[in-house]
């Protein structure tokens, strides 16, 4: 059975990120491609490395025949996926991998992001997309929302680690580090190859938006609100995202609850105690590779979690996603080797 | 039916590169890998990114069972496997990545490398391994010498023009780029990471060993001698690589050999007239692209020429190569899209 | 004596570099900084780098007390200077780094940029900017048009063969490769990190602007007109030039004629016959370094020459400029070892 | 007064950049340099961006003539200088840039490297050499033990706060990010080009060696012991350096503090409350810019401190430590704006 999705927002790097995704999987078909701005152009004209494959125009979304389609991945700008989602077939499933459902809350929501949800009677049955955190409500969904790179990469370790009660909840510090990719293909300044290259730079200090997303995840691990430190930074990288995670706990108490929380898990890898994984271990692939080393202050413990940030941390996510809710294998698509060097 | 391979010196790039390829293909499974000097080792020693597959751990060559095996892939140092050759079982079929088995003419090759070559007898039926100029060659034969980097590069826009006799044999200049994994996983002062980056340099000048391929294949193609000038450079990236090619004839009559001639080709491309093609088009996938711009020098033609180096200059035309002999279909494991960005 | 400078266009790389080296000059004081955008920024709001200097704000051009100043650099748009030189007082001595006075011949000028040139009387006078040759017409010149640093990095060692007569005039290629600073800090998809990394392209096939300087100068060399191919390419580098140069002629006797011809010169050096210089060789400093080959085809050189594209490409040269039309030593400011690593 | 100098070990990265430097000094000059695996040759064979320099052939350490000199430069692997010292002149000054001296108490320094100290009555009498924190100490040592990159980079934002008590001394964590010359110029595989490039790594967790220093730093500061726990991460570019340090406290305070403790001082800059500089903004000076924010978690502080680890966290830090013990300006020869881009 081949299932017909479209892409929504095909002209940024995670719809080209899906594309390459989808074309090695073997029940998906891409029924349409859409970007307003450059309808009408091919994706090839866009996306250059794209050119030898045979895929749909891009079109403006008002020309999709939904009705056709099982599935839409929407990859577009926040704030455009809650409006748009009303126009939809109400069968259609749909995987958001903008910030739109991930919130729960709308109070949340309009406080995060200082206006009110326009589809706050949908917040609440959208599935939080990392399907090794809640894979059934992902299977029932009509829609997920895709979890974000550094909440994926922040949240595979410490979800489970919260819920056992292993880590001290006061005082977490995820100090985390991303490629350039995650900022999309926008033209600003900060973004020039001259500006990034050669260079390390934090930003988003003490108020990232993405903080929204990890204190209602781990509250809803923990039963409890939790807190954390948030500090990203920028790599001169296309590719490639670290979260070290500073935390008080027992590594090895750590370490044991980890390693058999993820034991059967496809995607994620657990190192063996007092190793640390490189985010040259993952890129290309959908994996997230985790690591537990006990610091030389007693009772301070060092996680290290790295993912490719536009496959585990967003294309390849979704895809999981829609495997998970189209009744698919969930691997499908996704056996990738990382690519190296 | 699945063809059992092994993959001799897999500790390098070329080897890992194979091991990410092989995974993705039907009809292949990695029966052995041989590493002389990290034998005993796990491959997810050797190569992290590798750790969450399953593979065979490395051995030494002389360990591993050749009887039980259908091809194997020789990624050795250059003059390793002219001497191995004779000790496989005579009816194995190899490829063979190092430059062994290139050169058809024993003088040449003793001229070139300072040295009689140990295989005389089988240098002449070796087929010269670049499946889009001798796929019968190559479907027949029991070595196949997998072609190198530049040569490809350069090979595939030229041996058509040069046949057709629509460009002027003399006076052809080869100004070729690679990225840095195309000189292996090999430590030389050099290679070091600060020696590279943020650098531009030109190496092998008037003199490269890959001159003498060059010069054997345009000869086959003219039915006379061609001798070109070939200059390579070193770009700080990890692969791609392009041959920009300074010629004179007619630009218009060049492309359309070209494009006849690669129309039915599934990995080369031929963009239209007076655009080219950038080394990121390409990159972690089997495809070369060839562009074709005449010059303001009346006359004079510009041809763009990119592959990824470990991909159609190396592990990726080896599997292409393997995929022809054994009779399975040529695009196996090799329907990749590039990765971008 | 202090001589108080302007730096038209601050806001640029070419501008903060010209800052930096202005900064180490021993009588040069900068007066005036603009940026008509920018107006009433800080510099150190620009360029967070120059926060800590005491320079002054950033002003639209009409405020500035021209009077008061010796010497204009102009690092502004193409086509801004031309207008602009008739409002500045007429002794005021300019440096532009545009190349809005590089071309003598008011017809070529117009034949190249599509439109007349608004100060015709002015061109024939402007002296072209690369001091080695023509350091005379420099001293005596009200306006010095900066050479770009692909023609400066390709007429260096093109203009001493030309001129003896020791290189053959036709058939000569420029292979030529680029930091990405040559492309200025403008807005441009192509220009963003992740379109640039890890990625090697050509531009400009078959028609690059620069093309009409080279001609002039070469034409000036040779006593009649001399056509070159020139392709440019981008390098995933910040900065750095490569102008690898295809000829036919003698190596020894090429070279013999640079080395004499540059036995003197502060910034030039040429390199012993049969060694090319890495663009990491000059990155940081005003030098040019310039390597001489045979190839293995008889009678035919590679010429590898190599410059920091912001400094003796842009403004390390503006500045050697502005030291000879106000009599310093030359070497003032510029007496700088490269940055390596 | 033109004081002689020698750099010995000036085949490594840090060798190199002091020859940069003391190039710039008006009051230095090179009087000696030496690389004991590679005498005889010059600097430019070993440095080619150093061959259009005047320098000193590189010796062997025992062809100095040390009595000529004013002061040593010592870029020597560790444990070679502490041998050394007893064979210099008792006069004569030396800047050690290895971590022989850097710690003061003898069974520290054997816990730390496994075996006992060869100098061990010359240990306290050395200065610790970060000028801003000890440049009494400095001004009348005869050896200062000039600091390393990371321990730099960590104490000038960490020795004001804990000296003046507004940090919480519990639970600070540095998270540090350097480029890669700060593994020095040697022939290991994990530096090679391939293995850095597009990639991000943690290394030493739980355990490096420089925590030994901070440790003693802090203790000082303090007048009890204080640990922090410390993790280095490696990042894909080759100078520059972050420590972003994580802790309890209060924002505005801690700034006020840092604010006026580096008030006067050339080389350290407090960014505005809330601002975070980047590493770009540092790299080729002697510069150390600091920045506080105050976190999202109430009473939590992360303070951003970026350095060249090349130029302050190692040559340029060595010269400034000179020019104090020379008695020297100690600014000279590092009045030097950053290189961007």
């Amino acid at each position: 059975m081949t299932c017909r999705i479209a892409i929504l927002g095909a002209s940024g790097y995670t719809g080209a990120e899906l594309v390459r995704l989808v074309h090695g999987h073997p029940d998906l078909e891409i029924a349409a491609l859409s970007a307003d701005r450059k309808a009408g152009m091919a994706m090839g004209e866009v996306f250059p490395h794209l050119a030898p494959f045979d895929l749909p125009p891009l079109q403006r979304i008002e020309e999709i025949d939904f009705a056709a389609l099982d599935l839409v991945f929407a990859a577009l700008p926040h704030g455009v996926t809650q409006k748009l989602v009303r126009t939809l077939p109400g069968t259609l499933k749909l995987v958001d991998l903008s910030a739109d459902f991930r919130l729960a809350d709308p109070a949340a929501y309009e406080s995060w992001y200082g206006q009110p949800h326009a589809a706050t009677d949908l917040q609440p049955e959208a599935a939080f997309g990392i399907p090794e955190l809640q894979r059934e409500k992902i299977a029932r969904a009509r829609i997920t929302a895709n979890a974000g790179c550094y909440v994926t990469c922040s949240l595979l370790p410490l979800v489970p680690l919260v819920a056992a009660g292993v880590v001290a909840e006061e005082g977490i510090v995820i100090d985390a580090k991303s490629g350039v990719s995650g900022a999309g293909r926008s033209l600003r300044e900060n973004l020039l190859f001259c500006e990034v290259n050669e260079g390390f730079s934090a930003y988003g200090l003490g108020g990232h938006r993405h903080m929204a997303e990890i204190d209602q995840e781990l509250a809803r691990a923990a039963g409890h609100p939790v807190i954390v430190s948030f500090t990203p930074h920028l790599v001169p990288m296309s590719r490639g995202m670290m979260a070290t995670i500073h935390a008080a706990g027992d590594a090895a108490e750590m370490h044991r609850v980890l390693a058999e929380r993820y034991a059967a898990e496809p995607f994620v890898s657990v190192l063996p105690l007092g190793q640390a994984p490189a985010t040259r271990h993952v890129v290309g692939s959908n994996r997230c590779a985790i690591g537990v080393v006990a610091d030389r202050v007693p009772g301070r413990v060092i996680i290290v979690s790295v993912i490719d940030n536009l496959v585990k941390g967003a294309s390849g996510q979704a895809l999981q996603n829609a495997n998970v809710m189209l009744g698919l294998d969930e691997r499908a698509g996704l056996d990738l080797v990382p690519l190296f060097p």
